[in-house]
């Protein structure tokens, strides 16, 4: 056993867009996941649990023990609305190679669903806080490149760490399409506002009908679990992570 | 080969109850399932070495070789007492991909032998030392939490540190019930007085008929053992591990 | 999942040689790898992605994603030319084991296609710029190592790191014959001086017509993705690397 | 692919025994080892290769790459000697999980020869050079420890790192015999006297007919090839391994 993956219902879906909200930079990803999951009523129906993951439980005020584990969402679209998958957690893997292996589950997940699209969300460090957070994207192919463009988002230049990066990787090795959509943050705790700017985009490219205007309810249930739990603010993990830890990568 | 499982016996038991012994804080739980194996004359019947333990062996003053093992003992309870299968062993792996591989084996059999229900034992770091020190629980399932509470323990807040929060974890994704019970441990040394907190509860819970009034000789054997080995305390090692290696856990 | 391989097709070749073309010091293997892949107009036809290379991705100055990844090429010799397999890329894996199974995953593919001979390239530290690169060499067998010395190569004494001196040793074991070369260079740069001499002697030796008056082309190409992405010179790792990380070798 | 084994040739033996020469503390088991394999003229049959080895290769003056092995010798004894299985090689594996492979691979090997039982070599650090070094044993299984403290051996009192420990332990699993034999040694060089010491004592429980008049040859050959390759003395790196790193373990 590395992962072990449950799925408790085969849902059958219309090419659904694998969307991707793992915690990282500023929780934007996670934030905006969240807030989908409970906006569109998506449904769980597969836990994953990685022997990357960290080994302890939380306990938290109520007595309940919680786990380290990833879980996947779909949501059957209503009218315009695409079909979606939605990769949800509280943690990504703490070894380059729990990260690809939990990237490979997810991937072998959404590949036989039918999913040939990825999106992958993300905060992008900025040392200012902004009015209106700027939108950064890259891409594993032409279409979504200009798909994403089209959205208004810029050229991003620069690293797309863990999940959100290997996720269009590997999926482009299984001939999937995928961009990764960045918002400014300053990344020093869960950023509502990053989070909706990224929702925004791609509520609106895939015609769902979510309201955005109280993204702050997800935000401070993600800020909520991180005090319970002492974490504090993920501020100078990221700052290690930042550095690339290639030798040789050209 | 990275975790080498030896079966020497299937035991035919009833709804046996998983009781997770393994070292740790205090070496509360440690003391614990010594106790419970040698006053119930608990039988050993499954060996499990794994690739994540010591790459050593220990020579005692007898010349006898000793090795890094886990355990598995089962008993079959008489009258109202509960069938049991009690983890013991003398180290916990070494890494987390080994933690998760080490209880992955210990479900693998306790669930072939029916088990639905997991009890982990361990201390709670105290910094003074109480004359009766307080029990804590955190459980996977509401049912299992009520069981503990009614016990007499309190809502534990916080970490479960390795096998004892991994087993609940791990146990869930396979439907097993359970919980944990933490006794209050200043931690410096082999603690039998916490050990006994814990174990009063378990024996009343199980019906278990066990005297309960010399676990000092338990404590006595695991800190001859301790020193004969010249580890001392295993206090630095364990503030280590109090601090979370998480990243993004929320 | 560890290593992801894809095989695009499967060509039909005349006892190819595989030379070995990844990053490393002064990217003397991977400058000579990609102009003999330009100059041949070599076919890729495989990828590898291992779970050891970095887990990011990184986005160009047009928002194309890139990725760590392995590449097979191959060229069918013209005339007298011999067959080729080409291993080029942009990263080696980060850990040990990586390494050895990314170049067991190579091997696998070369040995399907009757490869039965390797070469593999590098550059060999030395503190002056020189005029001419010294050539040096080891080989894994007595035939191959009388080839190298005679086109002109000095005998090695000292380490080959890295998938450069793995590749020897676990093609030896499938009785493959082969060795390296390596050239001096003072590795701060992408060194296409020392690049042009590797590649002269081995285009003399399989009679592959190649230009090599513009190796500066691959090199710049080199330099520019090395820049573009950060990294700068990559001499402070490869210092920590020259340092034997053996125990007991002998 | 893990660990890669060939094996050569299926040599019929007569329950037959593992000598265990792996490099270590004063080199003590890998000169033992290389002295009876050249005393007795064993024949190697099986060499293996594992991904937790170095990943470089060595060039020698002579331009022969040599890499990180291990191999496994035979010998069918003549008139009253047993038939053995030796383990030589270059080094042992760089992390736990690999040596633990490692010594798996052993002995599936072994096992399946008929091997029974295990002696496994060493040295013991002992800070003054002593005239005859005294020698130590510790054993899996009662009538192995017999066996060796009739042979003059005293009772060790300590760890026994790497794989001279681990074999043990891991044959006992199996239902194997077996001991350990450790010779006082400063560690500091490729002790001959200590090697000399154990090997004496194997050979006459063996009934091995071998001249142990010249085992400074040996040791020499140890050393000449610790030097080329620049290694020095293994003093420091054993140093740190004479700390135990485990945790928990009782």
């Amino acid at each position: 056993m590395v992962c072990v993956t449950r799925i408790y219902e085969k849902p059958v879906l219309n090419s659904p867009i694998l969307i991707e909200g793992l915690p990282g930079i500023g929780f934007v990803a996670n934030i905006a996941a969240l807030h989908l999951i409970q906006g569109l009523k998506a449904k769980m129906f597969s836990e994953i649990r990685s022997s990357s993951f960290q080994d302890f439980a939380i306990s938290t005020e109520n007595g309940k023990a919680r786990f380290p584990i990833s879980e996947i969402y779909y949501h059957k679209g209503r009218g315009e609305e695409r079909d979606l998958l939605i990769l949800y957690g509280n943690t990504q893997a703490l070894t380059t190679l729990g990260q690809y292996e939990l990237c490979g589950r997810v991937l072998d997940i959404a590949e036989e669903l039918g999913c040939r699209q990825i999106i992958t969300l993300g905060g992008l460090k900025h040392q200012k806080r902004v009015e209106i957070p700027g939108l950064y994207c890259a891409a594993s192919d032409p279409e979504s490149l200009r798909e994403a463009l089209s959205l208004g988002a810029k050229v991003l230049h620069g690293h797309i760490f863990g999940v959100a990066g290997l996720l269009l990787g590997l999926g482009k090795l299984r001939g999937m399409k995928g961009f990764c959509l960045l918002a400014q943050t300053p990344g020093l705790y869960p950023d509502a506002t990053a989070a909706q700017e990224v929702l925004r985009v791609v509520c609106k490219m895939l015609r769902l009908r979510v309201d955005l205007s109280r993204l702050d309810v997800a935000a401070e249930a993600t800020r909520n679990i991180l005090e319970s739990f002492g974490f504090g603010t993920p501020s100078t993990e990221e700052k290690a992570r930042e550095k690339p830890r290639s030798r040789w990568l050209i």
